[in-house]
């Protein structure tokens, strides 16, 4: 059986998700993929988080060139989060031409096109199912089976916190008190300003339609409105007419023209993200040959984003 | 560039479909796959099948040797449907190291152990997204972003034929009706047994049960129940809990043990199987790690389906 040794860099919520998801099924994945992943090493300084993981130390590391330099790891795995150091780490690591795995939205939108373009001239792999709608595998699906399609449209929701928000404002609730019981719930950050103001789904959104439609905008220049100033009144007016306010990040290919936006939008009964409802995520993909696919689940969490992170690892080192 | 050159076993609905997808965006596949795929030979002997297509005679042969001892052909795409000589066709080529990709739900339930053995064993990939829930790309996600998780449970329909009879029976039409209907729309075969009895759900639910709990069942031993028996009363008693009565083929590992089973059964409103209405397919996937996904599309048609053969055949040929 082939080994695959794996490098971790960031062991925080996504990090432990993934090194749990992999170490819990290895014998599971020796089995049915006939290949053995090994976490060789974890870059993590942060003495607390080591500590508290039980693991044994010298699996840590602070210094990325034990990884870098490191000639048996092919596989790493970025979970840092945020533009750096984590993209400089990306493109060093396709640069030595190991294969990467990144959850990391942030990164992945800002620098797209200059990682797909060290990937294919260093002949590695750039994998990142769980940098847009968590466990569900549409990523993987844009970029291999769905393939063979000419993506016309997309329609989304890949903000949690958001759609988690909507939901409780359509039962009544007003926008601070939603806000602050999905803080409460650990769907909304401190600061929810990502979230809320449609950043997030803008990353999200650069990340899918570069798959789908070989199209890059960066992320800040998404024509997007946020959620923070919709009100009671409108959200009602939703209502009356059978309807539902959702955060839908929208793609649209036409005539070889691309856009793409973030806003809150009428959803009717009759379209699939109308039964996305709480922190769920959900997208509809319109090809021209496979016609609407639609797919819904949770788009974020420790373990489900784990998964996700965990299903790119063994792709790239069972094929 | 690298150049891959494909095999087509069968020009008959989906392999007409498959040639268009591939043919149609090759430009696009090249660009951003930088593979160019080539289809180097046909099997078909349906004389009017090939000179209805108005490609070149030469591509055509009815010598399944030529393909076979053509080491140029590197993966050999099955859509000839039926058991023989389909199976041995299949045999053949992963023999010769071959990669395979099949649509054909027959000829896969009732020898994937052999194939997967026989894959394993001369390095060969078998991809068979085709073969259920035609382009919802399930089959590839099960195989791989969600390899991580232990898969406690499959729900699904998967046969379009049953999902549009009693779509049509909900509504008040008889059986006999809507099966009528069905066929007149080509939604069912002249022969519609294989979907009414739930033979074409326990292959495909086979296929899904392998690959998402590595248990295999031969379809014919699966608990099996049809549509053709169930009455407007008990539609209508459905209906009037709110309900309505779906094909589900289901699969459940518990404690190590695995079940599988094709039954009409009462679906609520708050499943997400209930929106799933007319020829439509949808499945919904519970893993340890990734929670509930549900998926829906098309599941059949000559296009969708040929897209999701293009699909498998462009993600071995870019990896």
């Amino acid at each position: 059986m082939k080994t695959v040794y794996v490098a971790l860099l960031g062991f925080g919520v996504v990090g432990r998700g993934t090194y749990h998801v992999l170490v819990e099924n290895q014998k599971r994945i020796e089995k049915t993929k006939n290949v053995r992943i090994v976490v060789k090493r974890i870059l993590e300084i942060n003495e607390k988080a080591i500590k508290s993981s039980g693991l044994k130390k010298s699996l840590f590391t602070s210094d990325y060139n034990d990884i870098l330099n490191d000639d048996s790891i092919s596989i790493v795995v970025e979970m840092m989060g945020g533009l750096e150091p984590a993209s400089s780490f990306i493109k060093a690591a396709l640069k030595k031409g190991k294969n990467v795995v990144s959850s990391n939205k942030k990164a992945l939108a800002a620098h797209l096109p200059e990682f797909k373009a060290l990937a294919k001239k260093h002949k590695a792999h750039l994998k990142f199912e769980a940098s847009a709608l968590g466990a569900i595998p549409v990523i993987s699906a844009l970029d291999g089976n769905l393939a063979a399609n000419n993506i016309v449209e997309i329609e989304a929701i890949v903000n949690g916190t958001s759609n988690y928000i909507l939901t409780r404002m359509a039962e009544g609730m007003s926008y601070g008190d939603a806000l602050a019981k999905a803080q409460a719930l650990g769907f909304a950050e401190a600061d929810p300003t990502d979230d809320v103001s449609g950043m997030d789904s803008a990353n999200k959104l650069c990340l899918l339609a570069d798959l789908a439609m070989d199209y890059y905008q960066a992320p800040g220049e998404i024509k997007r409105k946020g959620i923070s100033s919709l009100t009671p009144a409108r959200i009602k007016a939703a209502a009356e007419k059978g309807c539902k306010i959702k955060l839908i990040a929208k793609a649209v290919s036409k005539k070889g023209k691309v856009s793409l936006s973030v806003a809150p939008a009428l959803v009717a009964p009759n379209s699939s993200l109308y039964h996305v409802d709480d922190e769920f995520n959900g997208i509809v993909v319109k090809g021209d040959k496979c016609g609407e696919i639609f797919m819904s689940g949770r788009g974020a969490g420790s373990i489900p984003t784990g998964s996700a992170v965990a299903g790119d690892v063994i792709s790239i080192a069972s094929f």
